[in-house]
This record gives structure tokens, C-alpha cells and sequence, in this order.
């Protein structure tokens, strides 16, 4: 089922503008994302949806104009923490606290060891850390648009920083690291549709200490 | 039925040592990661699947003596590229033109186009880079591995200096980035297995750009 799904799924370079993903689609989206899991449970990234088409454009021109940003009818932003603070770490605390009907005081001792680690640390290493944990959410966020026949193109060509100012994103304490149109393919303008998927092969990929 | 798979899953505390993953759950896992999206289609990363007892040992050594690390049938390794080499981007065309009956001069002047940009970075942004990849894999590992009803850990903290010298990663151009070790939950003995999984809520992880 899961393989199936992976394999119908491609980086689609071409979509087609008059297929928009419908709401539930798109909701079922932002929930796989949700659930994924992350280092400490912190989330430390956010999803920007976009559908104004003014931004859309924008996000294509700051793309290397991929055709995907304004056919595809959602893009999806995956922007992580521009740093661990005491503040963000606490929320996470207190969110648990409140889905749990209060924090243990192991958990509660786990952040604190957890905020002794990470506030030392520079600013960048901790920004790769979240940005680590936002990838691991966009390989589930790409597996589950699969799921719901929506397709997807996983995009790292753009220029963070314009990303970054259109959006807003720095004085939020993000910075962007990944963009996901979404949509649905046009086969017939679409030249990576037709040819064979390529893998490294299992003995390329895995080694095995028996 | 994905969401079902990932409410189902959760950071394993306590394994049974008594139940293994079987070889063909075994396989299908690894054959998700082999179809995980990566950037560019490289691949960067290898998977060590360890299930030598006294490797797996020490591995619990190199990582607070978590005791997924050996009550875990399996533990798989992700290792990502030190760096990228002309060579090994060579390489990965020459699996496309292997798997398509040849390399199309659009396929081949992107991946020159590639190597122009990466070759004169450092070591150190290159493997981020690549360990970002392996982040995708590994979350998808992670749903995989809920697909076959197995259970598994995601794990970070561990030393990675220590245990690259275990496996002999850096003679191969490897860095372990994360551990993830496969079995089946023990529950009478994991805290967390009755405690309800917490996630940020949605409008604070999802902003709206319409």
C-alpha cells in the first residue's frame, strides 16, 4: 500500500492549473505534517499554505520560475526555527501540560536538560537541527499527498532569503527551507512523467552487520 | 489509513526483545527508504542494518545506553555523505543512463550543472545538506516501519563520533546522523506507551496566505 503510493508519486514538473486540490485533501495534508515526529516532540517548524495568487507568483519568481508555484493550487512553505529559546521550549512544556492534564516532573526535568544543551549552542546549529526535523515532516507531508492522489513537487530551488521577505518569515523567528507545490500532474507537458523512477540499488543503499 | 499508521506509532521506550521483525518486514522497510525523495534523486546517505549482538552492544555504549539498542531485533544506521565528489555524483548518473538505456544531454548538463555548484562548498554544508536527505528517509522509515506493525524509535542522541568509528563510517565517506532501531513495544514496561500523543495545535502550526 505505502509502496504503491510512493511509487505513483514523482517530483511532477509540470501540473495542471484547472485541478485544484480540494479542501479536505489539503487538510489531510496539514494533519499527516502534524503527526510527524520530531526530535523531542518540538515541532520546531511551521507550515505557510499559500493560495493567493500575487504570492504565488512571487515564490515563483524567487524559484527560478517553476511553473509549479503558481499552476500548482497550494504551495506549501516549510519554514523551521531560526533558533531554540527558552520561550519556545517552555511552550512545547506547556502543551503537553495541557494535553496531558499536567507535566510530569520527568518530563519537566527532560526539557530543562534538554534547554541546558541547546540554548549554548549557536543560533545556525540549532536552526540546522529544526531544519532537520522540518524534513522529516516534508518526506511524511510528500507520502501523504500520495495518499490522497495529490501531486507534489519537494523543492529546494529557491532563494531563501527573498522566500524569507515575502513571507514575512524572519521576524517570525523562521527562515524557510523547503517549498511543496501541490496540485495535480499535466502528463502531456510533463517530461519527467513518463520515464523509469531510479533507485540505488539495495547493495548500493544498506549494509548488513550480522 | 496513513493517519491510522501514524496515530498507531510512537517513540518506542521499551522493546520485546522476544519478538523480531521478521526478514520481509525487514525488506519492505528498507525498500521505502530506497524510494524516499531526495534532492536531485542522489541518495546521499547509506543504511547500516545491524543485528549483531555485540555491535548492537556497542552502539548502546555510544548512545546512553538506550535499551531499544539491543532489545530491538534490528538497528538501522543512517549515514550521510562526508561530502559531494564528482565522482559520486558521476556515479548517480550513471545509474540513470543504466535504468532509462542512457542519460539525456538535459540530464547530464543538470548534473553538471550540479557539481558547479556543490564541488566548491565546504565538506561541512555539503554533508548538512546530505543529512537533510536522509531526514526525509528516515521519516519515511518511520511511517514504513508503522505500516508493517512494527515499532521503532527515532533516535538522535547518540555519539556520532563513536559510533562512526563502530561501523567504520568515515573510511567510507560516512557520517551517522540517526539511529533508529526496529522491534516490537513492550508495553507493561514503557512509560510512554498510555500517554497520549501531543502535537501542536493546528493554528500553531499552520499559517493561511490566501
Amino acid at each position: 500500500m505505502l509502496h504503491e503510493k510512493l511509487n505513483w508519486r514523482y517530483a511532477t514538473k509540470k501540473m495542471d492549473p484547472s485541478r485544484p486540490v480540494a479542501p479536505g485533501q489539503l487538510t489531510r495534508i496539514l494533519e499527516a505534517i502534524q503527526l510527524a515526529p520530531t526530535s523531542s516532540g518540538l515541532q520546531p517548524f511551521e507550515v505557510i499554505v499559500v493560495t493567493n495568487p500575487e504570492v504565488k507568483a512571487k515564490l515563483r519568481a524567487a524559484a527560478y520560475d517553476q511553473s509549479q508555484l503558481t499552476d500548482g493550487s497550494h504551495v506549501l512553505v516549510f519554514a523551521a526555527w531560526d533558533n531554540y529559546t527558552a520561550e519556545r521550549i517552555d511552550a512545547v512544556v506547556a502543551e503537553i501540560a495541557r494535553q496531558r492534564g499536567g507535566a510530569s516532573d520527568t518530563v519537566t526535568a527532560y526539557y530543562e536538560r534538554l534547554k541546558g544543551m541547546y540554548l549554548p549552542r549557536s543560533a545556525a546549529e540549532n536552526h540546522e537541527h529544526a531544519a532537520r526535523q522540518a524534513y522529516i515532516a516534508f518526506g511524511i507531508a510528500v507520502t501523504a499527498a500520495a495518499f490522497e492522489g495529490v501531486d507534489a513537487t519537494p523543492m529546494e530551488g529557491f532563494d531563501p532569503a527573498q522566500v524569507d521577505e515575502i513571507l514575512g518569515l524572519r521576524a517570525r523567528g523562521l527562515r524557510s527551507v523547503t517549498l511543496l507545490p501541490l496540485g495535480h500532474r499535466a502528463e502531456a507537458g510533463d517530461w519527467l512523467a513518463g520515464l523509469k523512477k531510479v533507485r540505488k540499488p539495495m547493495d548500493a543503499l544498506v549494509t548488513k552487520v550480522a
